[in-house]
């Protein structure tokens, strides 16, 4: 396995974080392998993860990892989300959902099973499976714990199920500790209220026992757990918007705030941190929510979930929001996790999950281009040069989804001849608007010309 | 027919374009219905219209169109072309196309066909079976009339071609008149050289003559004819870039200038102008493009083909270029033109269709949100409420895709009950968001408790 060999010189230290060793100047193995897949210097990535610009989820119980990183100075990265639900899945099911979405280039998975199953077997299945990070929202099964009762659940019965996640070698837990109580009241002009659900869950716990949110008060507790293991925060955002109308409202920055303070509290123990965003969000208002999470989080990286910028398309919400993706990439935003073009709607299925995952490709390879990042065109420019020479599978192979374009292409062209023509059904054969090459020696002759005989071609319209 | 009437009482007049009217202060009937749809003021669409930031495409020979507006004040509008090319198209085919755009929300119809039968016959079923404005490209036709011999294309073949569009009730054209001469030079550098399908047929007309470009040493002959029946321009960007590599680079912009000369120059004469744009270019230089165009072309209206915001997505092109398309749309694009994913692949079905219109309704609606058109939220919201209040069928209602919402839902759960359930497939009856519905009494009683405890919730984390 990758990792097995760096794991184990660090045995008996007390603190196992990237952070931590950055933080004493240290560049591990995995900051030398991110490095590499980043075509950055190891000492950036030390740098930036000392810094907590930059995270490298890195479970020490996740030996098989290949080591990424999220952050502004890496490449924007994609999460896709898989789990079992009740009467609806299975662990050879969540294992193929593993591999598809690794084949279509998901950066890390989080498994966000709430049942069917025995849920421990699968996620250790999965991590055991896994080359990306693997996250969870343990306070799903927390409450799964205490069969479903919020009565019943303590804050114990979270901090067992978070410490469980950790030991099987989950790399990062969303951790609900924003919400508080005090901010619960602050949703009553919502459209849609709270649809977080994690966050629902701490709501309902709130309004029950009429406490502060356990996993704030425990939020020292869970660093303690998280030290050892390597297990990098991803602060969730209860009070995200869940319609346009909610977007940066009072409530979501008044949890922001909170997850600032969090950042800096789990810095101080030198644990890795990102910060969970929105949602559905209208464009104008995307770049504010990025610039605003900078700021209050000290620039702990952004993960946001799309976000839409319409509510209006449900079947099509893999669009609606892959362009809110696209933008936030732009702007800054480390990681992006994908919406499936059933969500509200469904369970996803594969197709749906690889449609997903390549508009969540495209977002952040688009955001990677308009932010100037090294190279981030260069693919690109290679399959324009592939395509203006009708070599159809060299478009294929330099495709996001080669199998895909190939399937397209071949559904009124499919002989082998027509690989290397020079058109395809689109325009036919007369009319590709690749073929007007406007070659060397036209132009060189059109160049004589026009110096000479200038005045005769200007007339005037 | 809805404009039959109208057109009646102009008879007799030497120029019958809206801008006409609209400079002598006449509120047409056209106007009065664009203003009912875009819920403006009449004087309003009067007014952009004489200042050539606003066009109603209406051509006096098309009495059944239900007259529309495209500019910066309206709505933003989206584009989507039908057309028969050689061996794969016929005259229901193309009515059957028709009839899917409408159906998907076409502000406007391009008939691009290249061939494929009797394309008079063809055009002419179109313009009569459609209430949206038609577009068309008539150098195609132009070079069909010489058997596809750009030696043998004259400049009156041209006009002879845009003539009999005019008749025929077409009510804007794409004229390539922009493309000087001078500028096939400076295609030198890029990765794919000319990319519009009229602009490489000019190239070539150029390269081979020695001449001037015919549409723009003829476009006073042209302007006489789009006065008599009222044809708007769409000048074409035959310098486009094909690829990111090649955007906003010297050709393009040349080309951008002198398209703003031509737009002044048919206004002169109170012809309708619209601007056709790129194409394929990075997110961070859209905005850019978008300005320039404004600036160039005196702000007349701006109609995009997208742009893609990366090259390395064929198959998936209309979510390439959906982002860029919602972005061109904020930053006061008036028309986006779609891309199906079949884009770059070969002729589009009609599955392709319906996914490329939704997703560039979906950009335009993003464009209407982002830049606060009256009441362009409204229906996002409601659909909102109608999610919070798990009302099925209302959502599927106020969706782009009614019948792909549906579908979708009932993949999973298709028995009527569920029409009303409190939970879909995707997360199952127990964790669905949206059930946690913080109401009221349980606030209120919270809001009295936090007044008496404060102290005893606010434990620090």
């Amino acid at each position: 396995m990758v990792r097995s060999e760096w794991i184990a010189a660090r045995k008996g230290h007390d603190n196992v974080t990237q952070m931590h060793y950055a933080r004493q100047g240290i560049i591990t193995e995995e900051m030398h392998y991110v490095a590499q897949r980043e075509n950055l210097p190891p000492e950036l990535i030390r740098d930036e993860v000392a810094r907590g610009r930059m995270i490298i989820p890195a479970n020490i119980n996740h030996p098989n990892l290949e080591p990424m990183a999220i952050g502004i100075a890496a490449k924007c990265k994609v999460n896709a989300n898989i789990g079992a639900s009740p009467n609806s899945s299975n662990l050879e099911e969540e294992l193929a959902k593993l591999r598809l979405a690794v084949k279509y280039g998901a950066d890390t998975v989080m498994d966000l099973s709430t049942g069917g199953g025995d849920l421990d077997a699968i996620r250790t299945a999965i991590i055991n499976a896994s080359p990306v990070p693997i996250g969870t929202v343990p306070v799903y099964q927390a409450l799964e714990s205490v069969h479903g009762s919020v009565e019943r659940l303590t804050p114990d019965d979270f901090l067992h199920v978070i410490e469980k996640h950790a030991q099987q070698g989950v790399d990062y837990m969303t951790i609900h500790a924003g919400l508080l109580i005090e901010y619960l009241p602050l949703v009553k002009n919502r459209i849609t209220g709270i649809v977080s659900r994690g966050g629902g869950i701490l709501a309902k716990w709130m309004l029950y026992h009429h406490k502060q949110n356990p996993l704030y008060t425990h939020f020292r507790d869970i660093i303690e757990i998280f030290k050892k293991y390597d297990v990098s925060f991803s602060l969730g955002d209860s009070l995200r918007p869940g319609c346009l109308h909610d977007a940066s409202d009072e409530a979501q920055l008044a949890e922001l705030k909170t997850l600032g303070q969090l950042t800096r509290k789990a810095w101080e123990h030198d644990v890795q941190v990102m910060v969970e965003g929105p949602g559905h969000v209208p464009m104008d208002q995307i770049e504010f929510n990025v610039r605003k999470q900078m700021e209050e989080c000290s620039e702990a990286p952004f993960y946001v979930l799309g976000p839409l910028v319409t509510d209006i398309a449900p079947g099509y919400d893999h669009i609606t929001s892959a362009i809110g993706a696209a933008l936030a990439g732009w702007y800054g935003t480390a990681m992006l996790c994908y919406v499936t073009p059933k969500e509200h709607l469904g369970l996803p299925n594969a197709e749906d999950v690889r449609n997903g995952l390549i508009a969540y490709k495209i977002a952040a390879h688009a955001a990677d281009i308009a932010r100037h990042r090294p190279g981030a065109r260069d693919r690109d420019d290679e399959l324009s040069r592939a395509r203006y020479n009708f070599d159809w599978n060299r478009q294929f192979e330099l495709a996001l989804d080669p199998e895909r374009a190939r399937e397209y292409h071949d559904e009124t062209l499919p002989a082998d001849i027509y690989k290397t023509a020079e058109f395809c059904s689109m325009c036919g054969p007369k009319f590709c608007p690749m073929q007007t090459k406007v070659d060397a020696e036209a132009l060189a002759e059109l160049e004589k010309f026009l110096a000479k005989d200038k005045d005769q071609v200007s007339a005037s319209a």
